[in-house]
């Protein structure tokens, strides 16, 4: 999957040569995307405050439950806030002015390896995988529950994939080691098999240190209490509710100061009104609530607007991807945090399909589409996400990849250097000629069009000689080829000891449990 | 595929019912699309005004070639520009004067059914399916040669889908018609078999003209004089070069007041530099040349500037669709054509996969989002495209109006009225509860979401229970279905009559010929 190999392999005929280089798609690893291109609006000045205005609404008059946390509940009555029972409802502007104070607008999520830390925020994006499927999918396999071997898998591809910036995190869940005892090999895979940057545990407020202590072995104590080794998904209970497991691992995360992303889970019309507007109010209060909170619990500590937007379908109540509703709400709310002044979360590879046909493909281009042009500066589930989550697709990880790898070659924009602008190419080649020869033609090919590595573009008489694939199927052949040549990244071996003498301290001190 | 079926048929359970639901889209039929949200830009003034600038220096220095057209030169001649055997160079600001003296900025397109007659230009969107293909693709037949049953199929298909608006042009060759007499068969087939608007032959300038008599029958002689009721399609031979085949064409509809879509045919890397800058500067120049000219031949005729954008492999020379460099194409031209003052044609749901396949997808869906966000006016090949347009698919094109009835419902943007802010629903559940029955979410349902015809939200294990069908195979039975419940509408049988004298006067007065 490298990005600049010799002509001599890329070119030249026969079907194992043309296979090899379908493999390998033109993308460059970067540590992260910097954008040249501006962000899409769908709303003006006067729409965005108006949802502003509704979300304050919202945290005035209706409030949100700050659930099973006497603690949080304290605070937010030291912060000005009134609490009634577990109801907290904030005076205007209270949430606003807490995160202004303190939040970072952008801040470096380290790895172990320094050449692959992200910024997160401003004009950056960070493509992470998929997050939380129970299950995989692979066209040999089909559907089945995920294993800790598909959990290194994922972390083995991510971390080949030039196009994904972050390792995530639960890139699915382990089924067949225990609940209580299962982050710790996650955590563990992140760090041992990837040196990207990764994500940590957020089942309950013990798991989340031990990620916190696992990344201070590798990372050292006083690096990581100074600065952002691991960030974590904390979801609101949609609508309106903050619970207390989640609020547990906000607290240990932000206490280290470590970041969390605050994110509203929305399926709209379940969990939200029916609208884009107010469903964009609701996760504007939710957010805001929530991203005061970690400010509470330790300035600065940074955080990040998430926003999961999903429509459910009117007649059968499942959630839906990929249509118009979602992204809108997507754009307003990527909106809704620049003018709040932190990073934004949202988007990915989201379908409902359970395979990885066109269905998937078209709700993930547009889920993608939509997340790339809305400024989307962390994109998790970026690749690998099937039947609206359940399921981790290895055959649909490559091909949201290879998106992937599309977005950074388009957030590039256009140059207009005098090579960009071609006229000595068009002065050469003159009316009724081609392009294919000319020197500027030559100089440029190698890196002039982004490169798939899943399109067939070849005649329909050689896609028959090689067998009439389609995606899916030429997928297969590239995530265990992949996988074949895996390298793991060195370790330092007494950091690896270090890690595992915690784990197994950790797994021997309390019995297995499934909760 | 009407928009408003009764609740009792769209709810309840049983397999038909589902599937009976879900090939019904929730699109309503408009006669075209008007955006209410902004473009996207990808080129701030100065970026523009070099490539206007190159645009330019190409027209005055190198020039374009008009082909075996004398009277085509003799008219630039008179025009002011610099003639010299067939090339033609143009001072300075000569073609953009030409245009923005005469060419209207928008205009009607009028069909047989007033209703359904489409502005083309300003905030409007229209789409049509694809047009060209000498191969059919089906999921039983596979890839054979289209007939004429197949382009009526389409024409069918197009008339039944409420988010495509035009019924398009030649959408697939019928290869068992005489090359000389099939214009007659397609022709007449857009008017008899459906009565929304419809694009002309453009092979042969004799062709054009019997084209403009078959709607003279139709519309009337003195309302096909002073309106346009026929759009057609012509495509510069890039780079720099318009035939006379072309040209012969374009000036038959200019001077009977029919529009042209000037269209530089664009495969990056041979038909124009392999950068995203040279490019552009090629396809003004082309498209500025071609506009100019029909102004000269009537000025106030109809022009839209076509942009076709594709990239080659610079592995094989395949064409390649969906990719980034592409989009950045048709971002900056639909900005030029606006500057310019005029509509804007390019887009569609291109690909190159030889199958409905996740390929298919993903490069139709981002194609599609890019035409959609850059401002296209007229969006030829929005449905059925596979395999770099050789094939029309009849799965494609099910899936690919689906994508047209989602962009529709896009561009609607955010409804911020009361009843879309939603306050009193947020205010109704509260914490904690759902909106599902709430009375906000019980007044809204039926229109809330857009409903796709495609996708299967269903659970895992109810998807299964249905056969675990793809999005193709699904596809499948929706056309069928559409085809069955196929009624025409009605054509006074006066006119059918006279369409059909005239067809067969024309089929008699020559021989068949393969040319």
């Amino acid at each position: 999957m490298s990005a600049r190999e010799p002509r001599s392999r890329t070119r030249g005929g026969g079907r194992d040569a043309r296979r090899a280089a379908r493999a390998r798609s033109s993308a460059v690893q970067v540590p992260y995307i910097t954008r040249k291109l501006p962000v899409y609006e769908v709303l003006d000045e006067e729409g965005l405050a108006l949802i502003e205005h509704n979300a304050d609404t919202i945290l005035e008059d209706i409030g949100l439950e700050f659930r099973d946390d006497a603690d949080a509940l304290r605070l937010w009555k030291e912060a000005g806030a009134s609490v009634d029972g577990e109801r907290v409802r904030f005076p205007k502007g209270l949430c606003r002015s807490i995160i202004q104070r303190s939040a970072p607008a952008e801040f470096i999520q380290h790895a172990r390896n320094p050449e692959r830390s992200v910024r997160i925020g401003g004009p950056h994006m960070v493509m992470a995988p998929a997050y939380g499927s129970p299950f995989i999918r692979s066209l040999d396999e089909g559907r089945r529950y995920a294993t800790i071997e598909d959990f290194r898998n994922f972390v083995k591809l991510a971390y080949m994939s030039p196009s994904l910036h972050h390792s995530g995190g639960t890139v699915c869940e382990p089924v067949n080691l225990p609940v209580n005892k299962r982050h710790l090999d996650m955590v563990y895979s992140h760090m041992r098999y990837s040196d990207k940057p990764f994500m940590g545990s957020v089942t309950a407020p013990e798991r989340a240190q031990d990620t916190v202590e696992m990344a201070k072995i590798l990372f050292g104590d006083a690096f990581v209490d100074q600065n952002t080794v691991v960030i974590s998904l904390i979801n609101a209970n949609s609508p309106m509710v903050w619970d207390g497991t989640m609020l547990g691992a906000l607290r240990v995360y932000a206490e280290n100061n470590q970041a969390t992303v605050i994110s509203p889970f929305i399926l709209a019309g379940a969990m939200s009104p029916v609208t884009v507007a107010g469903t964009c109010a609701q996760i504007l209060a939710e957010a805001l609530a929530g991203m005061a909170f970690a400010q509470l619990v330790r300035p600065g500590a940074p955080v990040v607007f998430g926003t999961f937007a999903s429509a459910v379908s009117m007649q059968s109540g499942a959630p839906t991807f990929g249509g118009p509703e979602p992204s809108l709400v997507v754009y307003v709310c990527a909106a809704l945090a620049r003018r709040l002044g932190v990073p934004f979360r949202s988007g990915g590879g989201l379908c409902a399909s359970k395979t990885a046909d066109a269905q998937a493909a078209y709700e993930a281009a547009n889920t993608l589409q939509t997340a790339m042009l809305a400024g989307v500066n962390f994109m998790l589930h970026a690749a690998g996400w099937l039947e609206g989550g359940l399921a981790m697709g290895y055959e649909k990880f490559v091909m949201d990849a290879d998106q992937a790898g599309m977005m950074q070659a388009f957030l590039e924009g256009v140059d207009l250097s005098e090579n960009g602008q071609a006229m000595d190419a068009i002065r050469e080649v003159g009316p009724g000629q081609h392009f294919l020869g000319c020197a500027h033609t030559q100089a440029n090919f190698e890196t002039a069009f982004y490169r798939s590595s899943i399109a067939d573009n070849n005649s329909y008489e050689q896609w028959q000689a090689e067998g009439s694939l389609d995606a899916e199927q030429r997928a297969n052949a590239i995530w265990k080829r992949m996988l074949e040549q895996y390298q793991a990244p060195e370790l330092d071996p007494a950091i690896d000891e270090a890690l595992t003498a915690f784990m197994e301290k950790r797994k021997a001190s309390v019995p297995d449990r499934d909760y």
